[in-house]
């Protein structure tokens, strides 16, 4: 006999495995453990997978995931409508407002400029941040990711942003707090003697 | 502001991060993913969940996991209903099939008997057992793990068993195939001395 089947199961186990970082292994293992939550529980967690789904679309000011019209971020009247800090992804926004160092706007691309990945401009949510520039945005901070596809999508908006008579900056580079000197790599290291500070 | 919230983002993370071995940034990335699938695709996988947990129960002879009344090996005609291999879990006759070596039938107890855990023969579908123990059944075979819980349940069968006059047997232990020596623990090496072979 060539293996047990229970068809239900593995198609669960099939569904958990299509996840990204979820092996077979991994997916069996959440598998039994749905199959060991109550029937309510179970309910539960597939309501909350078709729920988010409806419920998250983007906000049609910044892109970023929302379940109203407007972000919280777009609907607050506390935040400085004067400086609009660019992102790659909807995580970003949430690691730069845990950090709570900033209270500007956010605009998110949903990804990079990427020729290798078949991802131009027109792939990305250019259109809707060049919409925004009106004379109310005085700085545009580029946060895309420290790679070489963050950098290009940076450089590219630079370069169609500055032309609009706005000012455009870049996150700092340095070595990460808490980091060890003797593990940054060379770059990291290079870019932090660059912009060494005065103390 | 302390963070952006979006409700139904935020339960559906908190759901990913209740499965085991899912931490918070896990549970974060399968979140946007489930975001990124197709309405379809999110429904598919919403219904595996609740429909794996409505259709699948355990077997009423052998108590492993089944969408039919009996499971396919308990069903079967082809298997010998002499032997009977006593697993801890569903996912143990999983592998044990998957090796392809026994054709007999199998006794899921769903755990094994673990005091520090609370966990006693009432506990496990020990009853379940016993009840299958009539004139047919020849051997026994423990395939319980090789940990104290699983010795010291295998123990307590083993002796309520054997006054009934049937044979019990427990898998071997030794090297694991394909391992090296050099990495193999003190005991294991002791029990493959223990049970060598001639050639």
């Amino acid at each position: 006999m060539a293996g047990y089947h229970v068809p239900p199961l593995e198609e669960l186990v099939e569904k958990f495995e299509s996840l990204p970082g979820i092996g077979h292994k991994s997916a069996q293992r959440l598998a039994y453990h749905v199959l060991d939550m109550s029937q309510e529980d179970a309910e539960s967690f597939a309501q909350a997978i078709v729920g988010a789904h409806e419920k998250i679309h983007t906000c049609k000011v910044c892109c970023n995931l929302t379940d109203g019209e407007l972000c919280p971020v777009c609907r607050s009247d506390t935040r400085d409508k004067g400086t609009i800090c660019v992102v790659e992804e909807p995580k970003d926004v949430f690691a730069l407002e845990r950090a709570g160092e900033y209270n500007g706007l956010y605009h998110v691309l949903h990804g990079a400029i990427s020729p290798l990945s078949g991802v131009g401009p027109d792939q990305l949510r250019i259109k809707e941040l060049l919409a925004r520039m009106d004379a109310s945005v005085e700085e545009v901070i580029m946060a895309t990711n420290p790679t070489v596809e963050g950098e290009a999508t940076a450089m590219y908006l630079s370069r169609l942003l500055k032309p609009l008579g706005v000012r455009v900056t870049r996150l700092a580079y340095g070595i990460p707090v808490g980091g060890d000197l003797e593990y940054a790599d060379e770059v990291t290291l290079q870019r932090a003697m660059e912009g060494r500070q005065e103390l």
